[in-house]
């Protein structure tokens, strides 16, 4: 193989205080790539089997990609891994912002966190110099405190910092890890892996831009490229669901109210292009991304604020609006600004809170249960005040800290039919009964419900990014509903690319074809590469994320929606059209066969030496 | 899809003489490809179930690539199709020289000939004019002097012409076509539906290059490989199987005496480096391409060969050297001039002679039924009797033109365990008991026994072509004898690709990696196809071929080599060395589930809805 590209993997033990630095060869590289593909990798190499995920013997695993920390725009992400607290399975987040740039500038590919600290340390790590330094002081702070005294202490305004705040440090399932303030790894509870650690933060600076294989021709693509990001930075005006709600809410798309209701009339009030000056709504981005698609909300009134911690992505505004039937969207940033600032996975705590919400409606919980909070639909304020209680664990709130599934477990009485997750992870706000594709993604995701690595059947249109697959229908020519072996192929296509995306951490709102995508690999780390190669890495890549899961004890029966998604919304476009349950389990075993996996969804022994990992074991 | 490439295709119906010109949409272009993939197609939607393969309601097909006619080194090939009247299945064979290039120059990417004429007629295709000629005269002579007949008749001396010669004529089974002289369009009988068609030869002339979408980038493209193919031509200074016929022997590789033996001690006296001076050994070369791989020899002592016709392959000097037993480089050379002067298979024929020869030898055949011809393996002149009678169809000749099988079940007495083939045809010259990847291309390929869409495991070390699938071991760390699911991929990836260069029409010798022919055929088209894609369309297509089987009647037990293979030689590198029939089975059974078929070898309906060919009948 010729040489280009291989970098440094730091490893850090927490109980022993040991730190190492590994040198992987090129061919590790090539074949495991970054983000995704390491975490899978080191999950499986070495994290025992069974162990509880809070457990000392969990890995924390940041990973960044091969062009993380080039001027490439959209590859300003990094992801981060371990045993999810949330799943009991594989656990995966990336996250944008500035902290995977500067790890790499730092000469680090990935760093991997084992152990556990006896005390709240923080890890800071300055090019060469690494440090576990104590944390007693920042212990309890938020996210922005956190980040603003590390940087203080260490007296360097440019040091990024990656931390948990409050929720993760009390072990809440759905904590996330805060990067850069204001950018969230937010799903499969990350932040508590992180928490359960006693690693508050982990603060990085370097020095040195990676090295580039072929500058003059990675100018000479990005100079190309400078016009499509103009003309795509437009739709990115108002951030994610600008100009966008209505739409979404006249499709069924919207969920709504725990995801039970087939129509939201204030559909407009939460659209941040319509109510953007009521929020004042601003733009914030990533390392060298020239789109700028995240929002920062500015209100002083009637509540104050903090834009530190950013605006509510759409996300955000549909699992604390919509979806707990509020229209308040001070309230929804206000639920926005409390989880960045103190690590909670926005998605996982508006759907619990909905849960909650449609339980007390359904005279589930009571007024005693709920410590006296009115949790009626639309109750806003109600909402806030569960969120901090989820945050501190306190009454109701320790219990919907542990996720929907478990809640359901233990409030028992019928509540299970108003847990809305996947594997025990709380659904994303894209309603299933209308992109049947992404449904049965839901279902069969490694991380559980997740809308990231998954196919938008809205958007199959974009006939822009997918032209290197034009003879091949992958992606149009299928209604939304559709759930026949043709859309499980689109499935299964799309998420193996995303797959790769996230391995290489390119942004889910990366213009690039996937040729585009190859050349800049190739360009960087000077491997001949090709497209076919990238496929088959997001194949590789969701086996071994399946053979993890699959070791974990999981089965097919884990595979599955929700109840509520094979039976009707009552009005809205969706009334009367559920999933139906006969399809969708056919759609499942198709993608079974699709993938190489038995029928009862365990990747053959064929399958991994296809694959060249013959070495997991399922 | 973007606007890029789309041609014409041209239907003559020789019962009804009606000519028609057709312009698929582009969408048919960029899925189906060319070459190997029309015939495909068309076999499959044109073709009737059950039809015999000399019957007029059998097509026969001439198809070109995308690439075709353009500068471009290596894409001077042209695709032959039809229902195999050898193995009653999926027929095709591809060709060099120029004929392919000048049908694309008068604007044509296929001519696709349906019925059969009532008396010998030839086409002429002379840019938009299309005439069915009258070929009485023309009847029963050489390819040769058609070729020339035809250019004085139609006065212009740079007419291309394809054509058959007696054997054809006579309808042997294993009947080619020759384009310009000595390219012979070898294997599963094409040649043999051409004069079932009462069609003597198609000529061709045109006088416009075909559209190129980026010229600008194929002229640098083509800077850029300059260096690569002067190096690369020094490998063919004495054309295939130059400086490696003792080196095939002592590995074990050479195919000796009908498969049976494991040595060969005169393979120095058949390699064409050695004794090039005895044959005057020049080399000959197909439109656009630098290499010159093709022989030429020039002989007038003991004997005349006429140049014209070339000089012997290495698979023609092994099927008539080592595998009839002799070391007589000039009948071999005969041998091959009779083939190309009469158009005949030089490994089926040489193969069939070879089962002959070994019936001989046991007493099967005596020398009644040799018309006293003595078949001792090694009796050069004995063997150059046999195949003349063989394009004749004379006594023991007519019954060898029907292919070994066919033979074998005439003659009978045992005899079938001489019969070297698969699916009817004839092995080719390098010995699955050494290449045993290759052994099980030769199983499952559905034109029977073939080498050129095959893995060739000694091969797999020409790392330089494989790069692109660098971190998939592909290619490598296996074995000869390996019949694990790993050679299995290996097989099959190698095999789809050379499918996809059959279709695109990239010779088997193009030093170009899968990214340079993606960037090559982008250029050209103007389609912004990727790896990926390509590597799809080899297995859509290898499943077309499949299914045409299926539908024709072939079963799993078809896919199966001969019994001769289980048994090890008794002396050489090989000996003791058998394949072992268990593992090839395992082998067998592994490729029809990484292919997507059922475990009896049917294409799944998923497969073909995945593959975007659920219009195909299995």
């Amino acid at each position: 193989m010729e040489l280009g590209y291989r970098g440094n993997i730091l490893r850090v033990n927490l109980s022993s205080d040991k730190i190492s630095i590994e040198r992987p060869d090129e061919i590790f590289y090539r074949k495991y790539i970054g983000g995704e593909g390491f975490i899978a990798y080191y999950l499986l190499k070495e994290v025992p089997k069974g162990v509880n995920p809070l457990n000392y013997k969990n890995n924390l695993i940041f990973a960044n990609g091969p062009l993380t920390g080039t001027s490439i725009p959209c590859t300003g992400r990094n992801s981060i891994g371990a045993k999810s607290p949330l799943t009991g399975g594989f656990g995966e987040s990336e996250v944008g912002g500035y902290w995977g740039a500067e790890l790499k500038h730092a000469g680090f590919d990935a760093v991997i966190v084992e152990g556990k600290a006896n005390k709240p340390v923080y890890l800071s790590i300055q090019d060469e110099e690494i440090e576990i330094r104590d944390a007693s002081h920042l212990w309890g702070k938020s996210t922005g405190e956190t980040q603003k005294d590390i940087i203080r202490e260490l007296d360097d305004k440019y040091i990024r910092v990656a931390c948990i705040g409050v929720a993760a440090e009390n072990l809440v399932k759905y904590a996330c890890i805060i990067n850069d303030y204001r950018n969230a790894a937010g799903r499969t509870g990350m932040g508590a892996v992180m928490g359960s650690k006693n690693l508050k933060a982990i603060a990085v600076r370097g020095h040195n831009k990676p090295k580039v294989n072929n500058k003059e021709k990675l100018r000479a693509i990005l100079k190309e490229s400078y016009e499509t990001f103009k003309e795509y930075s437009q739709f990115f005006t108002f951030g994610t669901g600008g100009n966008r709600m209505e739409e979404f809410a006249l499709s069924g798309n919207l969920p709504t109210r725990n995801f039970r209701d087939g129509e939201f009339k204030y559909a407009k009030e939460i659209d941040p292009a319509i109510i953007s000056e009521k929020i004042n709504l601003g733009r914030d981005t990533c390392y060298a991304c020239p789109i700028r698609c995240k929002k920062v909300v500015n209100i002083s009134n009637p509540i104050n604020i903090d834009p530190l911690y950013g605006g509510p992505e759409y996300e955000t505004i549909a699992a604390f609006g919509s979806n707990c039937g509020t229209n308040d969207i001070v309230a929804i940033s206000k639920a926005n600004e409390i989880c960045n600032k103190t690590s909670l996975d926005t998605i996982s705590a508006g759907v619990a809170i909905s849960f909650a919400m449609e339980c007390y409606e359904n005279k589930i919980l009571t007024d005693e249960d709920t410590n006296g909070l009115k949790l009626n639909f639309g109750n806003s304020q109600a909402m806030l005040s569960l969120l901090e209680k989820i945050v501190n664990r306190e009454g109701l709130g320790d219990i919907l800290a542990e996720g929907v599934k478990k809640a359901a477990e233990k409030i028992g009485k019928n509540s299970q039919k108003f847990a809305i997750h996947v594997k025990g992870q709380e659904v994303p706000m894209h309603e299933p009964r209308l992109k049947q594709g992404m449904g049965i993604g839901y279902a069969l995701s490694p991380t559980g419900a997740e809308h990231m690595a998954n196919l938008h059947d809205t958007a199959i249109a974009n006939k822009e990014r997918i032209k290197n697959f034009a003879s091949f229908n992958i992606f149009d020519a299928l209604t939304l509903d559709d759930l026949s072996a043709k859309k499980v192929k689109s499935v299964i296509s799309f998420t193996n690319w995303r797959v790769v995306e996230n391995s290489l951490l390119f942004c889910f709102f990366s213009p690039y074809t996937m040729n585009q995508e190859n050349n800049l690999l190739k360009t960087v780390t000077g491997w001949d590469t090709s497209t076919w190669e990238l496929m088959k890495y997001g194949e590789r890549i969701t086996t071994m994320a399946r053979a993890f899961n699959i070791r974990e004890g999981f089965n097919k029966n884990d595979d599955w929606l929700p109840e509520r998604f094979f039976e009707p919304h009552t009005t809205g476009a969706l009334a009367e059209k559920p999933i139906n349950s006969d399809k969708f389990k056919n759609a499942r075993d198709i993608y079974y066969k699709m993938m190489g996996w038995t029928e009862d969804g365990i990747p053959t022994k064929m399958k991994l030496e296809e694959l060249d990992i013959e070495w997991v074991k399922t």
